[in-house]
């Protein structure tokens, strides 16, 4: 079953009927301004920071689902039948439907009756405010008495305050109308700089700003039927407290064929000066389609930095399109904001946004450069580090997670690669203070507080200092393994073991120190500007890389593969010897990214995952499933068996073995991996996936699971990078370097060739890969620009002009 | 405009409508289960702890308004015609409506098409369950084929999580049925222990554990037509992850005349064999009218410990009934969960109940004393005190308001002079632990945490010496006009003039800190036992309230009234000099009630109360209202004029200037302001009033806001208990003494005589006043029992037995 198609060809997404199984969204907005919308407009918008600066209310969990979001309500003056454009909120069957979710905006169309609208929505290039542009045509024989209702629902800025403080906040919402404008402000002393508007672009004929007058009947009829709509006209009412909404009401009448425009803009502004000079800005449609033909271009040029032409469409919509647009999206809002991260807890995650720049360092590098250093600051000078911190406040927030630090040496690695930028290494970034840890909240505000930003400046290192004292840390904190504490977790944060005494330890983070110490090695002898005075260090890096693999070599096997630790009372963890969970996913490929450990090994660790955790949908976390409350585990067994760190197929691990096995040649199984979790090849099975055939999810539902096969928690997911960065550096095997562009794929057995198409240090790659017989063996050499050269390394270039990369393997 | 009326014989309020303007209330339980139920059957239920075991979920704010809440659905099977007996959710005009809500329990009865419904909430004493008994009667002329229909909505325990970290929570919720009873259990390690349960008395022909499945469409139709109803039948779904509900579903007919009676029961229990045993004890309709019968006895009870008759049926009716009833769900659950407090973020303050004890001490004493003992606790050795807690884990939050210890003094003093129990000062009452202000929160769990309690048992000291040391913390801490510092903020948390030093100072507080002087004086005066080793410290109040007064006489007058505060910067505030808010209310009458000034002052202070605060809806905070927003300070000047502490009639502050004029011997204006904010005076004004005509709200909006008169946070304020207080104690001016029961009334003009029947000391008191002229005379002497004495003190019987009391004014 399926609910939309693929159009390559546009870069869309088109959904077909509304009643999607789960609302399938889409983002709006690049950088400050962001909006969520939903196939039926459901959805909220915020600037900046969800948290603080949320401009419409969204009901998570709500009865109906999804809602609200920028609604729109259509009247018949002569028979008083009244539908909305987007079926949500009145759900009046239409007689046709489609939502084009692209790359920056969407487009919703229907008819209804002979009422023919399109609604495109987005949020134009560097600006702070979203366009609807709504088109009403008359496609019936008759001339039709129209009545349009718009409705949006303002949040009142603090999200948290907004849906947990009644007792004040049903008191400060305000809102009121100034010609075609509805002003949505506060006196509320922090936002006395900062107000909301919603504007049409017509004179309007009425207006609500108070939610129980639209509604009528005291706010007990839904608004599935609002009484202003129902009568059709609105009541001009104030909001002075209670909620704030922005209606506007238009009465016009169409003849047949022919067709109103109207623009809607909601936006925030300083002043309404501000604002003034944004509605004369998109005063029209054709200002407007102005403006989305820009973000088109936008998206078109990001999205030419890589390209590739396989065998599989699928995998082409994937790399081209929607993948990396995902990886643009996680690498905005971390874990903070969408239809399953409320934008009020997580904030911008470090180990979280130094993963996502795996997949976003190519697209737009001076963006990660300017990501790496804000993430950097919220280490402390022991190496330890804040786990997320908020955009707006600049405030980390939580601590105690073993394996944060290393993410770092990665990420930083990955850019320097893709960018040759070796300065980036040299740049002081100030430490979090151990003061900053989450002040105390005294009274409404926070009273003394002192923000990591402030405190941190005087106190500076440069960024490859920072690197050098994560691992430090990691390496000091070992337990009596000689393998890392696992401390308050590890990259599986439910997997917390905390006992009384944190003495936990993680083969994981054992595995992942030895990959971090290998990558500053390989770093340091790179020969990178300003690097000689750090060589140095090498020799302590070998030594903690090899002091791990020792600890590794002799506690961290179990017969067929790596245990996954060690609880704190000294237990092994996913062993042969546990009751349930005896095979964790993790250790199992980081045991040959990191290069650890043998190939026999690492293959028979391997086939481990293959026969235990591989299921059709994709590799799940550990097996067997906990069927019983583990408290030494923490909370890894209190989910369903099936579902989250409780053997489900969790995606962004999954990755990670086709990482593995494309370092052991094993393409077809690599690819069989890749496949298993690709959204797109799931398009046909909506009925079980339920989530966006567009965009990776967090997990997909195991076996033990009655919904095996249902994706959840889609978009903000660390899977969207690493798939990417799995497909595109080891499957195809186009992999940045220090010193050029390796080309070393690893493909399944039925593929012929490949094209790659890709910007590198300044310069366009055309990079073309034939295969002469079924394996995959190691390229020899290359033919540059029709030159041979010995080796898998296509030089750096920086000339700003395109070369053609051709490989055989 | 009304909405229903009083019915005083039965103690209820009969609601005859169903679209209140808000959402009209009612608490069932009276310990550890407490329900919140609204006149549609909106609102939700937890056992103990709003925070962590909520039970069903509430979407505050929600459109439609209220929901969810205990619903039922009836189906005619003929016609597939559907609606709900409460309205909500499907709002299906009914034929006739009545919702009574009594103590403890509301019955919901209504008819539509033919078929009468009874609805009866209630809890069961001392019980973790509530219950429904449900009847459905054929009034109509044919035999009638229906389908019954319950519907809750399962929150997942911790009411945060719940409603912000999807990605987690909707992979958690589980409930499966077991015969006739739903299931809600979780494998979340905390809650291991818990399990709710929802359970039907008879054979159900079918169920569904899946919100979604209930709903059908995925979730998309709103709960006014859920699909399982409009089919008529059930699909057996159980809830591994998304929303766990609770559905019966049982097909029966009815004959004409012929009823079906139902008992379904919601509760939670340790273990299922438990929860059997409640089920069998609460089997049929019969049981459950015993237990019915017992919860209103128990309402009788405690109501007969005061009661009056007066000339004035709205006093009657909240002093007998109402405000009784008020402050006994203000004493329970303080400002935590309402339908204006989320339940979620404010615990038990320390100041709020220990004000609430005023208004129950005389029904409870032994939950008071308990109350006393466990408030005392959050308060530090340095004399500050944690401004509120939690009480299911005990851990303290917010510091730094001026004014907390001193309440412990006047509560501690009230709860005395009603029982006599001078043993409660010897109690060892332990401290909070500064390190125990909130810990830093690491990780999904408190990782390191220590809660208040555990820490402090070592650290004790008498509840007198906590007295004594608050006290002293307020008289250490003044600013440079002598006044005790402000603080985060003094009473009024919206006046937090924070500023960069915190050196405003206020006048409230410095009245406050002499009346509280008064009292200790007048305590260890009252040779009660054990007090001798205590006296000498009479020299040391004195010292303290003698060099404060000083203070107040050269700083706080401002010509006509009493100032406010001193800024931050030491600007008046509150002053003819200010450009706004030049006069606030709370000094005025605590000039007066503190003994501190002159019988001219006060007089003169509590006339410009009079002539510039007081409207028909009560005294207002403040005046003129702020326009301006004024960061010096804080908060105040954010909200609209006349909402809140910005200009409302801000309704707790109210009885403080009736008690004012009460020792001024001014009772008219006392009863003007009396009656000024009496709800029940506001019934036949439910138009303007909106929230309930039976409690007391925090706010009635004031003359600047354009809603003047609407009520706003109903329920829990402080207000509930303070104009019982004044009414009681000063109006009626029966107030309890450390040597018996003062007499001393002041009365409005018009009244002749009033009567009040009091338990006081384990004797029982009819008090019969009558007034043989216009004033307010001292009382000079009783006849007691028919014997003359001289005075206006009724002694201490402790007898058991019943005694006149007769007295002239």
């Amino acid at each position: 079953m399926r609910f939309g198609y693929f159009d390559g060809q546009n870069r869309e997404y088109v959904i077909t009927r509304p009643d999607t199984p789960l609302p399938w969204i889409n983002y709006l907005g690049e950088s400050e301004y962001c909006a969520l919308i939903s196939q039926t407009a459901g959805g909220y918008s915020f600037f900046i920071d969800p948290r603080e600066q949320r401009i419409l209310r969204y009901r998570y969990d709500n009865v109906p689902f999804d809602q609200g979001g920028r609604y729109f309500f259509i009247r018949d003056n002569v028979n008083g039948k009244y539908f909305s454009p987007t079926w949500a909120p009145v759900y009046e069957k239409l007689d046709r439907y489609e939502c084009r979710h692209g790359l920056g905006y969407t487009t919703i169309e229907s008819e209804k009756g002979g009422i023919e609208t399109e609604l495109t929505y987005f949020v134009p290039l560097g600006e702070d405010l979203e366009i609807v542009k709504a088109e009403v045509r008359n496609v019936g024989k008759g001339t039709r008495d129209l009545t349009l209702f718009s409705y949006v629902e303002f949040c009142l800025w603090d999200a948290v305050g907004d849906a947990t403080n009644f007792q004040r906040t049903w008191s400060i919402g305000r809102a009121h109308c100034e010609g075609s404008t509805i002003v949505h402000d506060t006196l509320f002393g922090n936002w006395k700089d900062i107000f909301a508007y919603f504007h049409c672009s017509e004179k309007i004929d009425g207006f609500d700003c108070q939610r129980k007058a639209f509604l009528g009947n005291d706010g007990y009829t839904p608004l599935q039927r609002p009484e202003a709509v129902v009568k059709g006209e609105c009541s001009g009412s104030v909001a002075i407290g209670w909620a704030p909404v922005g209606v506007h009401c238009l009465r016009f009448k169409l003849k047949p064929g022919q067709k109103k425009t109207l623009v809607f803009i909601l936006g925030v502004a300083p002043q309404m000066q501000k604002a003034k000079l944004k509605m004369k800005k998109f005063s029209g449609p054709a200002l407007v389609d102005r403006e989305l033909k820009k973000v088109k271009e936008y998206w078109d040029g990001n999205l030419s930095r890589f390209q590739v032409e396989t065998p599989d469409k699928d995998v082409d919509l994937a790399l081209n399109i929607w993948n990396q647009y995902q990886c643009r999206q996680t690498f905005a809002w971390s874990r903070y904001a969408s239809y399953y991260e409320s934008g009020i807890g997580r904030g911008m995650g470090f180990r979280d946004s130094f993963q996502d720049t795996l997949g976003f360092a190519h697209m737009i590098p001076e963006k990660v450069r300017r990501r790496i250093l804000d993430l950097a600051a919220m280490q402390f000078p022991d190496g330890s580090t804040f786990h997320q911190y908020s955009p707006i406040t600049g405030k980390g927030d939580l601590i105690g997670y073993s394996d944060d630090p290393l993410w770092m040496v990665y990420a930083v690695a990955n850019y320097i690669k893709e960018t040759g930028d070796f300065g980036i290494l040299e740049e002081k970034v100030p430490f979090a203070a151990i003061g900053d840890r989450p002040p105390v909240q005294v009274g409404h505000h926070d009273y003394g507080k002192v923000s990591s930003k402030q405190k941190a400046v005087s106190n500076k290192a440069s960024l490859y200092e920072h690197m050098k004292i994560g691992i430090k840390r990691v390496w000091k904190d070992r337990g009596k393994h000689g393998l890392p504490l696992s401390k308050f977790s590890d990259w599986n944060d439910c997997l917390n073991m905390l006992g009384d005494k944190y003495r936990a330890e993680s083969v994981l983070v054992g595995f992942m120190l030895v990959a971090a110490c290998r990558d500053l090695i390989e770093l340091l002898e790179s020969n990178g500007p300003k690097l000689r005075d750090k060589t140095p260090d090498i020799k302590e890096y070998r030594k903690i890389s090899e002091e791990m693999k020792k600890a590794l070599e002799k506690s961290a096997w179990d017969g067929d593969w790596f245990k996954r630790a060690y609880d704190n009372d000294g237990r092994p963890v996913g062993s042969k010897t546990s009751a349930e969970g005896k095979i964790f996913l993790e250790p199992q490929p980081w045991s040959v990214i990191s290069g650890a450990v043998g190939v026999r090994e690492g293959m028979t660790a391997m086939d481990s995952v293959y026969k235990r955790l591989f299921t059709e949908y994709g590799i799940k976390l550990l097996d067997p499933a906990f069927r019983h409350y583990h408290p030494e585990l923490g909370e890894i067994s209190t989910y369903p068996p099936g579902l989250k760190e409780n053997a489900s197929v969790f995606c962004h691990p999954n990755p990670w073995a086709i990482i593995a096995e494309c370092m052991l040649k094993r393409g077809d199984r690599a690819f069989e991996y890749y496949k298993a979790i690709l959204p797109m090849a799931q398009n046909d099975r909506a009925e079980i996936r339920k989530a966006e055939p567009y965009v990776y999810c967090q997990m997909v539902a195991g076996p033990d699971h009655p919904d095996f096969g249902e994706g959840k928690n889609s978009w903000l997911t660390g899977s969207a990078a690493w798939n990417f960065y799995a497909a595109s550096q080891y499957i195809l095997g186009v992999r940045p370097d220090y010193k050029g562009l390796i080309i070393d794929p690893c493909l399944p057995k039925s593929w012929r060739n490949f094209t790659v198409t890709r910007t590198f240090r300044g310069a366009r790659y055309i990079i073309k890969v034939k295969r002469h017989g079924a394996g995959n063996n190691q390229v020899k050499f290359l033919v540059v620009d029709g030159r041979k050269i010995d080796g898998n390394i296509a030089p750096v270039f920086s000339d700003r002009k395109e070369h053609t990369i051709e490989a055989l393997i």
